[in-house]
């Protein structure tokens, strides 16, 4: 069995290099590629920190398997299996990153028996690291974190994404459900423009809920044990379980704001994470 | 005349003293008081905040006048004269503070002849404070800002809020002008809960360009004048000059992006920050 400090430990250690070569590329000139949309940006930066993420853990954990964002995209299988796997993006909120907008997240989750053992967001602009282990509870730079306890939605911030779907028919039901929550009326609605750090911010107690479909596995692995180890609660938009490859998720303070969102939420269901390659 | 660079380093003195107050009130427990609505909080720390930064001033520039929104809300008149006036949001992103989100701004302008000569906005939770001087540049943290020179629209970053306004018939113009918006395709809509930093965020090159309808002076006083010394552009929302007192404004890192922007916005007008106070 492997052993999980280890494992922890060296997240953390290679989280903080990958967020040195992201703040680095921020003073370089970024090139930019286009990828499947004009909303889904893809650097250089961020194939260079998956493989600098990837390459740090397979000298350590050879026997490992991987679920990364830019290896799927290359056309790797998005498989979670009950094997030691590390889930991994390498640049979560990638528009941010090519507007050196504040908030850029590299992802490392870690999973065995298709359950998030490890979490390590590192929000590498704001130099905040947030780390947690299934059951030892979740911290921010060392410091204990604890979800708001706020019960009353209308006292609440909401976070969400637009995402990049823009099929008119997901954007009809993307603004039905936000129209919906702000009528409510909740304090706010806000979106760091990253999965992982609205994640964070339900974790820290500065946002009540998130929801978001359309997310990918490697946005939410770490960010799903960082907001349940601080006392939260994860659910699917329907009211279901989490289901990590579905593309669908609340991540909420407590149960009482995560169920009052699904009643708001329209939902729908894009293709499953592990759904089979469509051809183009 | 009044010297304007004892002025700036004034408004930057009390603005960061005035952070510190925030920042302590932060770790302390947060007493919230409902003011207009549920999203419009004030808080003991507003008031203050504001009675500091007045009086601090007030004893320094004892003919000056004030426009802040405290005051306002306690009855004052809010008229811009030619007389030297400071116009102050002791903290701009109410809600933010409350919940403890990292973006909460001291916003501190200083007109004459109802023009913007100082803008100082310090956003506390970063520590970042931006100054501007009309004709000599804008800075963050003693460093120059300029705007992104990106001239497409589909390359870029729009920040804007959905503000406290929950009558439904502005709800749907702000529905449907985000929506245009975010279907042109852009990169991403984002919005940090706070006009002033929305605005810094325009001078720093991270967003390309703010447009909101419902802000009030005190939000967009010192931040305009950020905006505009790190080459950036100010104009209303149909397209025509800046009115300060309008409630509207768009912010952009050039005349291209904001043009843009006003072919999309479905305006409506709020009732003006000057208009004689309504009875209630």
């Amino acid at each position: 069995m492997a052993n999980l400090q280890s494992i922890m430990d060296h997240a953390v250690a290679v989280a903080r290099k990958a967020g040195e070569v992201v703040r680095e590329a921020l003073s370089d000139d970024r090139k930019v590629m286009m990828k499947s949309s004009a909303v889904d940006l893809v650097t250089q930066t961020d194939q260079k920190v998956e493989q600098l993420i990837i390459q740090s853990v397979k000298e350590k954990f050879p026997s490992h398997r991987f679920i990364g964002e830019e290896s799927v995209a290359a056309g790797e299988a998005c498989v979670l299996t009950d094997d030691p796997t590390w889930i991994i993006d390498p640049i979560d909120g990638t528009t941010n990153f090519v507007h050196a907008f504040p908030f850029v997240a590299i992802s490392i989750g870690f999973a065995m028996n298709k359950q998030v053992e490890v979490g390590v967001v590192y929000s590498c602009l704001e130099d905040k690291m947030f780390t947690a282990r299934r059951g030892k509870g979740a911290f921010c730079n060392g410091e204990p974190l604890a979800v708001s306890d706020q019960t009353d939605i209308q006292q609440s911030i909401i976070s969400t994404e637009f995402g990049a779907n823009r099929d008119p028919e997901a954007v009809d039901k993307i603004f039905c459900s936000l129209r919906n929550i702000l009528s409510l009326p909740v304090h706010g609605v806000r979106g760091a423009g990253t999965a992982a750090i609205n994640m964070c911010l339900v974790a820290s107690g500065c946002v009540e809920g998130y929801y978001e479909i359309g997310v990918h596995v490697w946005d939410i692995a770490a960010g799903s044990l960082v907001v349940s180890e601080a006392g939260g609660v994860l659910m699917d938009v329907d009211g279901g379980e989490l289901d990590l490859m579905s593309r669908r998720i609340i991540a909420a303070n407590n149960r009482s704001i995560a169920e009052r969102l699904v009643k708001e939420i329209t939902p729908f269901r894009p293709p499953r994470d592990d759904s089979p390659p469509q051809k183009l």
